[in-house]
């Protein structure tokens, strides 16, 4: 069957989280913090901070909420108990205010000719939306978590992308820069394209080559679109 | 305070749904039944379809599936009740083929600049992408019935718009061509603009001119961009 949608996993495949980050952390705090460190430190937080939602240990929240709940543990350890509300409510817009990586638009651009394209991230839609307002994205829906009301690797999150687009499980690609993400949408069915981004953690983390398990493994969203013949 | 989000009545207000239907139930059941009757019946199933749903004598079904329960009563009482099943399938996808008024993609191309733009119908994710990709809609989201499984005037629909995109509802502003709508947004708390369509019945049912209750009262999109000053 032929792939009819892609949907992308953000943080990392579609945008560059961490030099993002920092440079609002840097705008924000000044030189009071290491701004990478800070960045990664706070990312650190994502998975831990799901999985109480996960477990049911906290009810539903959107991950603008989790970022908060995070930030709020991470500022005094960093020594920044001062830091005033107007701030805090800014910094968590950092994640609002992320950029692609470069092969991102050319990629989507051709890709969205022939197929229907949607972030499935664990972002919530306000986020997505401004990433996507930010950049020229060309998402033709906004998928994922807040719509599903569950965190991927949660099955529900993969489950809904086919169902809410109206096609089988296997005319929908997952697109995504971690194995993890891709392992669980295979589970569900989905085809799965792995994107190779090195920089994700600046070098600090090795990033596999390839996903030996994935229908495709590409370097960027233009070969990604070479593959698929877009 | 400022509108930054606006959320669309789709069939209607932005596409032409009854000479799209016509069209399409011309070319699949050619000269065996008088188009623009059997798009006005179709359409007449509508409200009473949805409100199986909200009134919970039916589980929540997407629009496409109510499409198909109203089609399938429909034609025996039209003599056709041996339409095949490949052909009733298309017949329901008609609804993702509706061309938009001619002043839409103007207006919405101007809105877009400096508005969030999403629709806020009670026709399924799938419809509203297949309706956006076939004629360039420029929505940031896609919102609605689906998203929180309520179909409108449920408040849960007008409710969802605010909550998802992250705004106060005085900042949302709903778009839509029937008062009814409206008004169910306005007890939300959101702004409305009403925008004439007297051509949605080709005559055959008044349309007011405008609605003395909306912020707004316009005869198309390109006037509510001249309004919001887009």
């Amino acid at each position: 069957m032929t792939v009819r949608a892609l949907v992308f996993d953000v943080f990392g495949t579609v945008v560059d989280w961490r030099s993002g980050v920092a440079r609002e952390v840097g705008r924000l705090l000044g030189g009071r913090v290491d701004a990478l460190e800070f960045a990664d430190d706070w990312r650190g937080r994502y998975g831990p901070s799901m999985d109480l939602v996960r477990t049911g240990a906290q009810p539903w929240t959107p991950l603008d909420g989790l970022h908060r709940d995070s930030l709020d543990e991470l500022l005094p350890e960093h020594g920044l108990d001062d830091v005033d509300e107007p701030t805090r409510a800014e910094l968590v817009l950092a994640w609002h205010r992320l950029d692609p990586w470069p092969d991102v638009l050319p990629g989507l651009t051709r890709l969205h000719r022939d197929h229907v394209l949607a972030p499935l991230s664990n972002g919530n839609i306000a986020l997505m939306v401004d990433l996507a307002r930010r950049s020229g994205l060309p998402w033709d829906a906004v998928l994922g978590a807040e719509v599903v009301r569950h965190y991927k690797p949660d099955p529900a999150v993969y489950d809904s992308a086919p169902a809410l687009l109206g096609l089988a499980p296997e005319q929908v690609c997952m697109v995504a820069a971690h194995l993890e993400d891709l392992a669980s949408a295979r589970a569900r069915g989905l085809r799965t394209a792995y994107v190779h981004r090195p920089g994700e953690f600046g070098g600090g983390r090795p990033t596999p080559a390839a996903d030996p398990d994935a229908d495709w493994s590409v370097p960027s969203l233009v070969e990604l679109a070479d593959a698929l013949g877009s």
